[in-house]
């Protein structure tokens, strides 16, 4: 018994060549049979495309093909339709239409992927990941997301919380059944395993900074006199982003920010339709538009013209640089002139690099510098597990406090019961990242930001 | 032997819970073989979808399903695979990318549905109806393609052509082997099959108005006095249409033109901004807008406040509109204020319309008259064969003037074997409508048209 049967078109919205309707719920096969009529007889058999016209009160809405998959062997885990039309705006949504006409009700946004996490076919970190991977622009964010999605992340806290839970199964057997002989394997091995737990978890925690920077983005703010580079600076950080994605995907980006790859890390650049402007432009909104940004800035680029002393303006932003709590990369820009010099005063800048904006001499060196900054060059995003939001992060941390707590506890002398029960709680924590025992509410609110027909 | 591999993306582009990818041609398994790994081992048997991991350079891409479609059994007809994956545009591009590193080559716009052509699994008209299909944003535009592309269309050309082919094989036979005893069936049934296949073609012309009126819309004006009620028609003729697509489907509309179904027919009405804005704005820009849009007009809607009195302003303008080659419609509006009387000159308008725009009652008069001045009332889109396009409407022209004048000649005496020349000339024609025997040009521009990934 599953719920009730929900359809939506799960492609995205728009024209093309196919579009999918999927249809989910305990009446699945039921709404297919009444829309869709094989065109040679045979039913649905399990996962198998057979090809027919849809239908709704007699006419025929289109031709296409129909998959029925069981119980069990679907992406909800419920019986599950899915029916491939053509993809025109008003021969989707008439398809659509008579999914509804069958009985379906219009699923909710994240409603699909919701049932699959409630049916077990997803635990939360990876549904969560489904929707990061929907909504990744960028190389760097797909490759964490469909790392989580695939159950990078799942498996590592599962491999932690096997080790911790089979430990508690031993003491737990060794206390409850004392005649049984159990022997005190239990006791022995309790400290070292919450060790290594705690080892691991502090491991993956190190991971939200670049997890973090990969899937929000650093404010990043590029900074400067005028001429000295800006313009070409940002261009290049999105031309080596623009091949990847947009000429493929034909997708508008935000006039505001750009979010562009860099180093393995997501940088959102503000308030670059300005800098997108010719360089006289620029000159006149000048350094006071960027100073606004640079409060809020997680990273804040400035650029000078390497080829001659800095001015007293300069000087002058480069204090202002120093009061602020961002990241610091000072570029010493047009290397190709020849001229460069160490220009910049020391204990400001955490990188200092030296390129050429517009050839692209020494590029990788800034890249390089993010990268070390973010921790991305020490981290697979397509293999490791990484956790990348603040809910997960809260969950580890809770997790790690009390498996020290623990761990203290016992090296203090305390019985083993004790420690057992702040592991158990370590254990709640940490089971409220894969979606076990996770209350309602944050279930909720994970998937209220999902899209509708996913 | 099919053709070089291709790959595209058939879904649209955008963000959406799941995307297909489809691969066709020769190298098609090979291709899918490279870069997807199903998860239980079996290979990719015959059109049954398969879960697994898509993978490039042994790197996990995403996770999707996979379904092979062996030759003969395709859209295209060539062996062909198709993966559906996680909407995102990064993904997308991604998977994408894997086929291609594969081997596949991008495919061109329209590519699929050409091959499809090119392996007899689609007539030309078919396929321009695919085209349609996808291109519909109102349920009028989709049954006209749907019927199309369910073949609708190609039936009844078959049909005329294959009586004329069955009279002219006979007639053949009978010349070519007197000696056989064949009979004269050939030449007795030769005028009246020749008669009946013109009656045919002729009333096939005749869906043209309609058929056209729907694919490509009609130009339409609303023009009137301030305050004569020109937004609130305006409202009322674009909210029957946006129930219908515009929630389910996300789509934005053209500022300058919107697209309405009204009687079956696709009305593209003008300058809606200007009329979209509140009645004291539209006032400002008054009559004169609409003026220089009424030349080019296809159909103008004359609104007129029937509780009062012409003005000389209005009268001016119906003057104006009497010169133009427009359908004109006149609509005596504010029904429900109970004071409307017959106001508007003879001579004029080819339908007078008396409704509310405001409540709506006597609306269908208008739906009505629009459908009667293009014969929508006498065609069921859905299911009746219907012409919609110039290329259409002159291979069947040409062939119904050889028809004629194949009959024409028969009556006045002429041999046999002259008047099956110009049938079989009538054929060839007509077969251009088909795309058999269709000239290599026409093919490309039909296809032209075409998205990519279709």
């Amino acid at each position: 018994m599953f719920g009730e049967t929900i359809a939506a078109v799960s492609t995205p919205r728009g024209k093309g060549g196919v579009a999918l309707i999927r249809i989910s719920g305990d009446e699945a096969l039921a709404c297919l049979e009444k829309i869709f009529q094989p065109m040679y007889n045979g039913g649905f058999p399990e996962r198998k495309a057979v090809y027919g016209k849809i239908v709704m009160r007699g006419e025929v809405v289109d031709t296409g093909l129909a998959t029925y998959f069981a119980e069990g062997h679907s992406y909800t885990g419920e019986p599950t339709a899915e029916i491939t039309c053509h993809g025109g705006i008003a021969v989707t949504a008439a398809v659509l239409e008579a999914a509804l006409w069958a009985g379906a009700r219009l699923a909710e946004a994240g409603e699909f992927t919701r049932r699959a996490f409630v049916n077990g076919r997803l635990t939360l970190t990876e549904a969560e990941a489904v929707g990061r991977l929907i909504d990744a622009d960028t190389e760097s964010r797909r490759k964490l997301a469909a790392s989580a999605a695939g159950g990078s992340l799942a498996r590592k806290t599962g491999e932690i919380r096997d080790s911790l839970v089979g430990v508690l199964a031993a003491l737990y057997a060794a206390i409850d059944y004392p005649d049984e002989d159990i022997g005190d394997e239990g006791e022995t091995t309790l400290l070292p395993t919450i060790e290594k737990g705690a080892a691991e978890v502090k491991a993956l925690l190190s991971t939200y900074k670049t997890g973090h920077a990969v899937a929000d983005g650093v404010k990043t703010v590029i900074c400067g006199a005028p001429n000295s580079g800006k313009s070409s600076l940002y261009n290049r950080l999105c031309g080596a982003e623009k091949a990847i994605v947009t000429s493929i995907a034909g997708t508008t980006r935000d006039t505001l920010e750009e979010t562009v790859d860099a180093g393995g890390i997501t940088l959102r650049l503000a308030d670059t339709a300005g800098l997108r402007e010719a360089d006289d432009e620029v000159e006149k909104v000048g350094i006071d538009r960027a100073r606004d940004k640079m409060a809020e800035a997680e990273l804040i680029i400035f650029v000078c013209d390497g080829s001659r002393a800095l001015t007293d303006e300069e000087k002058d932003l480069i204090s202002e640089i120093k009061e602020l709590e961002a990241a610091k990369i000072a570029v010493i820009n047009k290397k190709d002139l020849g001229l460069y010099d160490s220009l910049i005063p020391e204990n400001v800048f955490d990188k200092t690099v030296y390129m050429s904006a517009m050839t692209g001499e020494g590029a990788e060196a800034l890249t390089d510098a993010i990268a070390e900054l973010w921790g991305s060059e020490k981290i697979s995003l397509s293999s490791d597990a990484v956790i990348w939001n603040a809910r997960q992060k809260a969950s580890l941390e809770s997790s790690l406090d009390l498996l020290t707590a623990a761990a203290d506890a016992l090296r203090l002398g305390a019985p083993a019961d004790a420690a057992c029960t702040m592991v158990e709680s370590a254990l709640s924590s940490m089971g409220e990242l894969d979606g076990r025992g996770v209350c309602e509410d944050i279930v909720s609110q994970v998937f209220a930001r999902f899209c509708v027909g996913k």
